[in-house]
């Protein structure tokens, strides 16, 4: 079976690593000449919405998916009349738009913090008004990493944050004042089954992920098992889902939703009995699903910017690389490392 | 850091797959147009003695290894001139013959099966009146799976034998009657530091391994060590280095050894903390080992000829699938399953 990606990072990347050993082809479509997904399949370099290139992956693949929401949706409209694509256009469209996904959830009794449309400094004005201060101005689509959001403290900080961010469709979120942030990674076959892994703890550096804990156990598991199920069969899903949620002590508010593998779900390569990256493909290639079994403690760890000296990591016994053969690049993710235990892990040992 | 291999076989993709996370690349040298490992690098299609070749892949290379023994000892020998080679050109010398390897056993004070050169006629008597019946006629190189060798049950047999295999050197080897068979997978960094994994169970079917157990806490596993470790350092070994034993009860006897990752060490890809191939990897590139502690329980089934059903296979929640994408044929290694679990398995789980 040939599997069609839309990206070709480290998602696509590990997506590949997963489904090689099951006999799985890969073909990435990728604008970047050097995309690291590529020594794992056949690369097309070229525009996400290159017509030629998606006929091409449509005629050779047998189902696409993708690594990222910010795909052009007319390109997955247009794979999907020509091959299957998971998950869905509209799980896609929903999640690629701050307000939809929270409509979404607000409509499924899954709880959101206060939000606003913006298209005018006008609607910025009465957002403030209702929903109060601090609040996160943001772009509707195409965020990610902390980029295209701007913190409200005051009535001063308006008209800069409308400046920088008017291009675009906004919203305005009411700040959520949480304990912690957490994520539940799920996965939905075609079939229908649904399987959750262990809740991660987030913790965000610079707004970037910098670490991801598993929570075995976790009181706050079956809340959010409850809300991703909901969501997931809302939207008739295929493939892995993660939701992130804010952790506000009572209860939970969702923060967002990746309508693919995530980040903090990474520990999952050895902390589960099958990773998230292998449960999307054999969701996406209608094949079951694996156990979401987790063992022991993991804890993840993001390289950004480049990779620590590698002698000095594979020194570490506990320690598993993952890395994503990327240039160094200030605020890139380069690679990840994982530390796995049957024991709990020491927050220090990182 | 790019990495050579001598082979494209599942051995150089599973070499790959592990050394990939670790940022490497691999060039793989193989003649068949499909080699299975092609999919993780770069395929350079010539015959293993291809000097262009072999020129291209020292010039890109920076440390070649292989998959199998019988490479031609003259392109080792004129890649190392070039660029490095690990295990050692003297390694795979000693490996690739069955004559050599028994004499350094035997030098090294580990138990050999008793056995005869053969290079005529009436070396064959001699070595039978010597050696005795039942014994088993061999080619000294070229082996494998069961293949190049014939046993020998009463001297009617010998003519046939003799007439079957002369073509090539051969060795006559006395028959072990032997409890199970065993084999030790170590590997040695380039710092000299060793380390070995818990000893496997093997079970052979028609001259090709059939399963492989992982045995935590076998009582034999000292004896085994303390042979490894002689081999390993009377060779100065870099890389995984496999030992095969005939376990006579009350000790050991060596049958031979492979000086590359194994199809015995196959379950350590899930049943330890770092895999053969991410340790031969490691070991190659001149980097840190990883631990070779093994959790739990794994038995590895050899998929031969074709794989099973893979909805079925998948269905199964304690089964990884590891396909190797080959065309099927008959007597062909095509996949394999790993069953792992933290409580001993049930043979009957296969």
């Amino acid at each position: 079976m040939i599997i069609g990606i839309i990206g070709g990072g480290q998602l696509a990347r590990m997506m590949a690593l997963a489904g090689i050993p099951l006999g799985m082809r890969f073909i990435f479509l990728d604008p970047a000449e050097d995309a690291c997904a590529s020594a794992l399949g056949e690369h097309l370099c070229g525009e996400y919405d290159d017509r030629e290139l998606l006929n091409y992956m449509a005629e050779k693949a047998d189902v696409v998916t993708y690594e990222f929401e910010n795909v052009p949706a007319s390109a997955i409209e247009y794979l999907n009349d020509k091959v299957g694509v998971a998950p869905s256009a509209e799980a896609l469209a929903t999640a690629r738009d701050r307000l939809n996904e929270k409509n979404l959830f607000r409509e499924l009794g899954i709880p959101t913090v206060p939000f606003a449309t913006v298209d005018s400094f006008g609607d910025l004005q009465l957002a403030v008004e209702e929903i109060g201060l601090p609040a996160i101005l943001k772009t509707r689509v195409f965020g990610y990493d902390g980029k295209g959001q701007v913190l409200l403290r005051d009535e001063a900080d308006l008209q800069q944050a409308w400046d920088k961010l008017k291009a675009i469709p906004l919203i305005l979120e009411g700040f959520a004042s949480f304990q912690r942030e957490i994520s539940i990674v799920s996965v939905r076959g075609h079939d229908g089954e649904i399987r959750f892994y262990p809740l991660s703890e987030n913790v965000h550096r610079d707004g970037i992920l910098n670490t991801s804990e598993s929570l075995p156990d976790d009181p706050k598991q079956s809340v959010a098992e409850e809300y991703a199920r909901r969501t997931l069969e809302r939207l008739d899903y295929v493939g892995v889902l993660a939701i992130e949620f804010f952790d506000m002590g009572k209860g939970l508010i969702v923060n967002e939703m990746a309508p693919r593998v995530h980040n903090s779900g990474h520990w999952t390569i050895e902390g589960a009995l099958t990773s998230q990256f292998e449960n999307h493909i054999r969701a996406v290639a209608k094949l079951p699903l694996g156990s979401t079994d987790a063992d022991g403690y993991a804890r993840m760890i993001n390289f950004i910017g480049e990779i620590p000296e590698i002698h000095d990591l594979l020194s570490n016994e506990t320690l598993h690389l993952h890395h994503y053969d990327k240039k160094p690049k200030p605020g890139r993710k380069v690679g990840h490392a994982t530390y796995w235990s049957t024991t709990k892990i020491e927050h220090d040992s990182t």
